[in-house]
């Protein structure tokens, strides 16, 4: 371990002696805890000396981090309590699990909400061995963990897990642990910059603490491996003035990290007095913490001769063979070490004088209201969508573009919450390019960087966050969620892949915390996807994917829904549907060009309560049984059915065709494997059981395919969607390259309509003419035929 | 604009007034060409006055960036013919097509490439129309762009993509524009620490270039907003030391950057002299250039009264609807204003003298052969797999584990490649934790930053890379793959997600590639997924996710290969395979943990050319219609299966199973769809028109349905696989919650064969117990019982 040569070293005296040593009894109380979490099956306070049958069989867990954390969270205590601080308290390495679940225990909170997990011996035994063994607790700090809003499974969110806490709670300071090598992560690389976009006077603080162990799971960290001036200089260049605590021995380090966070919590006071009383504008350099000690700290120092505290062997587990010469006996000095008759008492509770260094009820940190945000939530006011509508007296007579009459309606929704600070509205970098430009008249967008006269509706406390870093404002946005507030995110459909994996554990977390007793339902994230594939006009192949679609529905089916609103109605139903759902992933598909509009608002509102229906204006079957079923989902599929119907009413008049419209995706699959499911008979009632369906899907075709295949249906459904077949082109070419168009549409109609084929042969022929001439067409002219461009259903 | 106050400008004067001048025209030549692809349809050369009819009806693409990137590239082509050096242009901003094009069609390569785009007043018209025109060229930065290996469209890899190209190559210098949009972003924001991990003695130098035009979209960048302090300090923290270049009158610009990159290359060849002839070891402080220059430079000024240079508004097309007054004069003024008349002669033809300023031949950044890098690439040699493999004389006698088998011929590849470096191990620090600690006999890993005497394998030029973002390392081999070399990338099955959108990028740019002629084939990008879903001892729920198998398997099917093999010898031949093929993305799905071994390694070749096959050894049908095929994909579900198979054969001894295994998964597929895809006959063959088959698959069940759902025997698939049911629990309480272990095979099983369910009552109710066993067991000893820890088949 190199000497400390920091720029501002936490030097100097804030404990007594007698502190220290107080100090010292809790950290090695969670330590012991820690350890035992991970070996031990019984004998927690090591009563009897320790035989192979007290461990645990499969020995599972990370020890590296858990040090480091509990000497973090004993110190953020020792604040509290002086302060009377609300302190949230995320560990970026929430692998670290058992010493966070240690200290919510010495804190008493685990067992308030775990009573079986009781302050004695009982209770400690229970505590031991549920960790990491089956129908216990998993290895990272998850739902189950008290005061957790962040799970540290996949890295690199933390921080802005951190920032979305903080956004609009201005007591709140949000302590946020960052492992070394979870700083390496792109997401957590660019998510310092979040103090940019933090308000001194109304947001919270956010404290990162750089957690410089100096390993990952068996490499060296960048971070720790750079000269400190590097590391100063990169820390001050992302807006932070580090303080740095520096070396091993607990006593000195006790002291030093004392007196850092004295320093840390003095200036964030002093930044918010500043900002909030003195009327300070500039943005301020926020302090941070980098805590530089080793890993596995307090470990064994070797093990089978091989160098562990300090190095990465100590990531897991550092040694699992018990049956290994010395190794028992190593695991009961290690823990024997911890002095554990000093910490708890002959019951096995924590001596009194220990457990006062916990902050009492909400001020502990595992008990912090805002790490169960469903708790505080408050629903959103929603203006009345009716007056947003747009008048729709004859199908597709006009025409308008949705996601900017949803940006009305989100303008207002944006007013009418703004006293209550709980509502925002986030993108990359592409609000306006998605036509939300109407919520800037309510509200600024988030700046606290550098401003010009001449700039754009930047403000310090805007609720618009804006940043190019999907990373960034999917982890506000979840941060801000699970503290109990609402959202809405809208983002490029292409690119909303970025986050996949952060889909995927959010969507991990909401599942568990619905299993968890105490949780309470937060928020639903909800996305809006526009500049979508069929529409990508200044941007090419890149931007063209519809596959977002595709990774959700693999989620568990209770958490996700898919919303194709086919016009502005249906979308402004759709998104305050969303709005006021909890525990969900919402995902809305819809564009943002000039579409023709179909419903009004009457009829979109029971459209949208159904999902799906049968649109009996564009049919005409009713009363028989339809030659064909045209169904659609999503804005350019349907005007591409209705212009094939339309073109099918010309060519084949006598043909009955019956248009289904798919709002909400999830009808399709079965009522047994998803709550919005269609039953069996009301699937075919409206898909017939053996008519053919050609199908007009948003996205990849196999999709539908994979959602219908248990209907008796399922073999006459033809479905069209994309194809991967994308380039800068006009909009009509893209459908037509993915034979998506009204004409591919009806060629495909009349191949499956038995008895078409021989009767539409001229229609055929006439179809392919006209796709050759939209080929000529836009060669030579750039955009689309003007029957294309001008076409209209009425 | 602020003034210059760098901290080391390039200030100095390196170019005479006359260079000046001439360096003015060929910039202005690059900006008229840019602004003309994206306005002019005809009258290239203003040569009439402009009308309407001369511009294109639909305006699409982005102007702000562009004026920056073609500045830089006259820049770098004055170092290149000073210096005959070797550099790869990247353009972060992709979006800057309308640049990179211009400035290839001036050095001549583009004309060379695309006869049709002469350099003529007839090839000029070419140029100008076909940029984002139907037929023509995308409006990114793409394949068909000479030069670039990049395509710019989703933002954040340049900089990786960079690093990539540059390892290996030692003569190369890899100039990065860097959008100060793009530096937001998470793969960007930690893609500059790929300087520790570059060796300036065996590799090439990366000059990242910071294009600081303040504006993204329709929002100030953080970068350009933060005290010029602020973020001299980020970029030494990142280990840079930047030179700044700052203003906007062009003639002193010039001169100032050319100052620049004197002093920029001045450093990369000390640095590279000092490591490479005098032996100095220690990290250098790589030289970068910062370009903080308006958005839109050379552009309007106002437009309609708004501030549009040197701001927001210039992003895309600066003003669009030409029909509104002022507008199309406006764009003839801003044409006019580059005097075209002083740049192209009477044919067309840029003036010799301006001409001149390109270097020649492949020393064009548009020609230089690394851009297209399968014209390079050489096969790996690969040692022969049958030395490695398993032995296997009864199947699932012997207990092996797959990946540690994997790494000890991935060991000996790269001892045999290493003469020539084209081959990269990459992983986000799971080498060892994926059991590929073999590799690192042959070479260390790739570490340039501080090292101790007791680290492990660090080596400055080791070929091993481990940086703890997913990002970082699938750009890197992106780079080192598209720069005509080889290389093997394993993950955290769950984790790989992180890179979902990276991978949809790759394979846009592989289909693309193809479609160009003069593009040649490189090596596949090949992942190992392992520590997968059904194993993942230390982790719980957030590393369980199988979904990456359904997000590659919509890209285009020519490009995407899945493999599942079984056992260690299937996989030693799917990996050789893979390291053999091109333009693919390979997905090979393997545990690391010790599992049963099933084929010798002459039936693992057979079993793995064919992809899918009946094991004989585990059927009893031979010779007549099976009663119930189980078929399986994956290790874990292929142990599964044949535990089933076993306790059928004890209940319902007379039952006729047939065991289909699948290691190519894209078999399922229908050949029509997928080239590996069985045809109707064959699969039906395998799988019986008619017979129930019970699937166990190591992914989400329903994407097997999606697979086989023109398959006449769809309806009788009924799949086992993952229902997102996970936590930290024993291997086989995972596949119990699934309900994708050997009792629930049974019992479906049971179910499905007609007529089973009542003779197999008892052995169901057996079954039923055996799972009440197992969770009590499990919750008492934390480990699985001994009759399934200590199943075999034999
Ligand atoms: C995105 C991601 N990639 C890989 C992993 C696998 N992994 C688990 S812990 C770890 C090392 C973490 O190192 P660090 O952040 O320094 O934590 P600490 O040293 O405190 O344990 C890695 C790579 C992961 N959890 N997440
Ligand atoms: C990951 C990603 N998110 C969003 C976008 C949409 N987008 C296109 S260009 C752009 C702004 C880019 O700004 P910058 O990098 O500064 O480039 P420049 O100013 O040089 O055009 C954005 C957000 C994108 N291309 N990629
Ligand atoms: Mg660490
Ligand atoms: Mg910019």
């Amino acid at each position: 371990m190199r000497d400390a040569k920091a720029s501002e070293t936490g030097t100097g005296g804030p404990l007594s002696a007698a502190e220290i040593a107080l100090f010292d009894r809790w950290w090695r109380a969670a330590n012991y805890l820690s350890v035992g979490q991970i070996y031990l099956l019984a004998n927690p306070l090591l009563r009897e000396p320790l035989t192979l049958d007290h461990t645990k069989p499969r020995l599972l867990g990370h020890w590296g981090t858990t040090p480091g954390l509990n000497f973090l969270y004993l110190h953020l205590n020792r604040i509290i309590r002086q302060r009377d601080s609300s302190v949230l308290f995320i560990a970026g390495p929430g692998h670290g699990a058992p010493g966070v679940v240690a200290s919510t225990y010495l804190e008493g909170t685990y067992s308030e909400y775990f009573p079986e997990v009781s302050q004695d011996l009982a209770g400690l035994g229970r505590l031991l061995k549920q960790f990491s063994f089956p129908g216990g607790i998993p290895s990272h700090a998850a739902a189950t963990t008290p005061g957790s809003i962040h799970e540290g499974g996949e890295l690199g969110y933390s921080l802005s897990h951190a920032y979305g806490a903080a956004f609009d709670n201005p007591d709140l300071v949000v302590a946020c642990v960052i492992g070394d090598g979870e700083a390496e992560t792109g997401p957590l690389a660019t998510s310092w910059h979040g103090n940019k976009f933090l308000d001194p006077r109304t947001d919270g603080a956010v404290l990162p603490i750089l957690h410089l162990n100096g390993y990952k799971i068996a490499n060296p960290t960048v971070l720790a491996r750079i000269p400190h001036e590097e590391l100063d200089a990169l820390l001050r260049g992302y807006g932070y003035a580090p303080i740095f605590v520096e070396g091993h021995e607990p006593a000195p380090m006790h002291q030093k990290m004392a007196a850092a966070m004295d320093l840390a919590f003095d200036r964030i006071a002093a930044i918010q007095k500043a900002a909030r009383q003195q009327g300070r504008t500039e943005r301020p350099a926020w302090p941070m913490i980098v805590l530089r000690s080793p890993k596995g700290w307090t470990g064994p120092k070797e093990i089978d001769g091989l160098r562990t505290e300090g190095y990465w062997r100590s990531h897991q587990v550092p040694f699992s063979d018990l049956t290994k010469p010395g190794h028992l006996e190593a695991l009961e000095r290690w823990l024997r070490g911890y002095r554990p008759e000093e910490l708890f008492d002959e019951n096995g509770r924590l001596f009194a004088d220990i457990a006062a260094l916990a902050p009492v009820g909400e001020r502990r940190m595992s008990a912090n209201p805002h790490a169960n945000g469903g708790q505080l939530k408050r629903p959103l006011k929603l203006p009345d969508i009716t007056r947003y509508a747009v008048p729709v007296t004859v199908p597709g007579g006009d025409v308008g573009e949705a996601t900017r009459v949803l940006g009305d309606w989100l303008r207002d929704v944006m007013r009418e919450n703004l006293p209550a600070r709980n509502f925002r509205v986030l993108s990359p970098d592409e609000n306006n390019s998605n036509r939300l430009n109407a919520v800037l008249d309510a509200t600024g967008r988030a700046w606290n960087a550098e401003r010009y006269d001449y700039d754009d509706h930047l403000a310090p406390d805007g609720h618009v966050m804006e940043i190019l870093s999907e990373h960034t404002c999917q982890g506000w946005l979840e941060g801000y969620l699970l503290t109990g507030r609402h959202g809405f995110m809208s983002c490029y459909e292409a690119f909303i892949h970025i986050v996949d994996s952060m889909v995927n554990q959010h969507a991990k977390w909401l599942k568990s915390a619905k299993e968890v007793p105490w949780r309470r339902a937060i928020a639903s994230l909800n996305y809006l996807l526009t500049s979508h594939v069929w529409r990508q006009d200044h941007n090419g192949f890149s931007h063209q994917d519809p596959g977002f679609i595709d990774h959700v529905i693999n989620k568990k089916a209770d958490i996700v829904r898919v919303y194709l609103p086919p016009d502005a109605n249906t979308l402004l139903c759709t998104a305050a549907h969303c709005l006021q759902s909890w525990d969900r992933i919402n995902v809305i598909v819809a564009g943002k060009q000039p579409e023709p509009q179909w419903l009004s608002m009457e009829e979109a509102i029971r459209h949208c309560s159904a999902g799906i229906g049968i649109w009996e204006w564009a049919s005409n079957d009713k009363g028989s049984v339809p030659d064909v079923v045209m169904a659609c989902a999503g804005d350019v599929p349907t005007l591409e059915t209705l212009a094939a119907v339309k073109l099918l009413r010309e060519h084949a008049p006598d043909l009955k065709v019956r248009v289904v419209n798919v709002v909400d995706l999830m009808t399709l699959e079965s009522d047994g494997q998803h709550p919005h499911g269609l039953s069996d008979s009301a699937f075919d009632a409206l898909f017939t059981p053996d008519r053919p369906v050609v199908f007009a899907f948003h996205g990849y075709p196999q999709l539908i395919h994979k959602l219908i295949y248990r209907r008796a249906n399922a073999r006459n459904f033809h479905v069209h969607g994309f194809r991967e077949e994308g380039s800068t082109t006009t909009p009509f070419d893209m459908v037509v390259r993915n034979r998506l168009d009204r004409f591919h549409l009806v060629s495909n109609v009349i191949d499956r309509v038995p008895g078409l084929a021989t009767r539409a042969a001229y229609a055929k022929q006439a179809i392919r003419d006209k796709l050759v001439d939209h080929e000529r067409y836009i060669a030579e002219y750039g955009r689309d035929m003007p029957e294309i461009e001008g076409w209209r259903w009425a």
